[in-house]
């Protein structure tokens, strides 16, 4: 038996206590400071906030002051936060893991930098890990898996990555079940510039759901012709910026089938649809209650970096029709006009 | 002004009377033995048997029997058969058509041969052309591209496919319009094989469908965790396929668009959920009234030459399990059961 301890109980990370408990392991699911009311509920209830059914039988669950009673003795810790969370899990988790320990993370998420180079947060937090004179291997957890899907047990399958491949068989060996199936590889930088990616190509997808509403006046038409030619230019500049980062083939696909979970996985959809329907993007936030989305932030920060790398003529932005016009949206709130003749250009 | 002559009134070839007549051409619609009634109804209505708006003024309807008339001085003919009338096609259309009238087809498919080889219908063609003594232009178009929506004026993105980009060009200029976007390519091969694999997988993916329906119990919880791991492989079994046909990277992305799409595409889908839902074959077609579906011949003609292709020691059919139990579920009858752990291999 091995004692799984997750770290961040939003939606993401207390789904994957149902795989770990199922399979019989100790599981502990600890709160952030935002969780305070999920892990009292949890405790009286033994359900999440936000899910429909119950937890497996027997999890712990732990208050943010209980972490180190949390993490005592685990076999790895799988961090939950969000990408919010990013520089909370550095400052308040990673000094506290012993090295010994490994952690898996379900963050998604890139973060660009002054010369154009786009970093994945396990990238970051090494270098948070080396400052602290720690050296925790840390690995990932990326692929096209909802939270509530996956707690109802559907089929799934995601891809573990590190630099250790028997440590990510050891987490394979603990976590898979017969419905959340798991490949393992070292392209962790491929893995997550692929799911990171997908964000902001899958607000274009829905773009295109909201400008066919608009055009037939029915909420009931989603066509899906408009769809797939976004699709596939989604994909085509998805392949450019996995070489750019060199990630491997395998990464990109599995980016693909996340980018397709995406482009139905609730916030992002929703906005695109409101910016495709002629709202601007405060309009469309404004609509959704100010609701701040990865997919948002992800989109421009990739756009920054790919600005720079023009600049430095090591890109083409012409490779990047969809995203620029996804950026202009998002940062200089420009209406939506997608570039569809740009996209008859061969790759 | 072109002339440009439409032979198959069936919904695809029919729809592409849309931008080519807007355009200002001369469109000439042809229908086949099969194609009277549409014909007839198209003369007295100016409105298509199966669309909900009606034709532009001015196409010019002709019957089989007036073939010769419609085909005199056109520009190029577009081939709107189905796959079923690929042999009709070859015996009554193409020694009809002068040499100097390029052709361009609709028709997606792959015929197998007994040595494991995947011919497209333009191959096929030109062997019939061959012994005919004749040196017509054959190219292809491919993509996501349904025509009720092409009808609608729903943005969409095509590919033209053939041996001379010039003439490609010329049948760019005449149908592009501001929502139907034409790509063009000299990879031919690549494109028809692109678009003809996707059938299979297709209905691999609405698999899940049926197989969430039936778990739940409820209609309308369509998941999409499953629909993506299913994606995902079939975007990666697409890719060796392609690689294997020698297409280009460009087309293999065409065939992943198109897959997009196809998940939605009416029969296919249809035929997908019943079978996912625990149905045979046998029955779900049996639901459907026996319809014949393009997607059930094209991935057990696959599955076909990957036999001999493997028994030749040249693939390895362990790269293709989800065509594989999709072959298992047409030709031999068996029922659904994912083999979603070998989808955790690399690539």
């Amino acid at each position: 038996m091995s004692i799984v301890t997750i770290i961040g109980s939003g939606m993401m990370g207390s789904a994957l206590a149902f795989p770990a408990r199922e399979n019989g392991h100790e599981v502990r699911l600890v709160g952030t400071p935002l969780d305070r009311d999920i892990i009292d509920h949890a405790r009286k209830t033994d359900q999440h906030l936000k899910f429909d059914r119950p937890f497996p039988k027997g999890i712990k669950y732990y208050q943010v002051e209980e972490m180190d009673e949390a993490i005592k003795d685990s076999t790895f810790i799988i961090g939950g936060v969000s990408s919010f969370g990013v520089d909370w899990f550095a400052e308040n988790v990673l000094p506290r893991v012993p090295n010994e320990i490994p952690i898996i993370s379900v963050t998604k998420g890139l973060m660009n930098t002054p010369d154009g180079k786009l970093l994945c947060y396990p990238e970051l937090w090494r270098a948070a890990l080396n400052k602290l004179g720690k050296t925790n291997e840390l690995c990932a957890i990326g692929g096209p898996c909802t939270s509530y899907e996956l707690v109802a047990h559907d089929q799934s399958l995601v891809a573990y990555c590190g630099a250790n491949m028997a440590t990510l068989e050891m987490m394979k060996a603990t976590m898979t079940t017969d419905y959340y199936h798991i490949m393992t590889t070292t392209d962790l930088i491929g893995i997550e510039s692929a799911v990171a990616l997908k964000n902001g190509y899958a607000l274009g997808i829905a773009l295109t759901i909201g400008e066919n509403i608009k055009k037939s006046g029915n909420e009931d038409e989603i066509h899906y012709n408009s769809q797939a030619a976004v699709f596939l230019q989604a994909s085509r500049e998805m392949s450019v910026l996995m070489n750019m980062q060199g990630g491997t083939q395998n990464s990109y696909f599995v980016g693909v089938g996340d980018l397709y979970v995406t482009v139905y996985g609730g916030r992002t959809r929703k906005v695109g649809i409101l910016l495709g329907k002629g709202l601007n993007i405060d309009e469309a936030l404004d609509a959704l209650k100010g609701v701040t989305l990865e997919s948002l932030v992800v989109a421009s920060r990739v756009a920054k970096a790919l600005k720079v790398k023009a600049a430095k003529g090591e890109i083409n932005l012409a490779d990047f029709p969809l995203l620029m016009h996804v950026d202009e949206i998002i940062t200089d709130k420009k209406p939506v006009n997608i570039p569809w003749e740009k996209f008859t250009r061969l790759y």
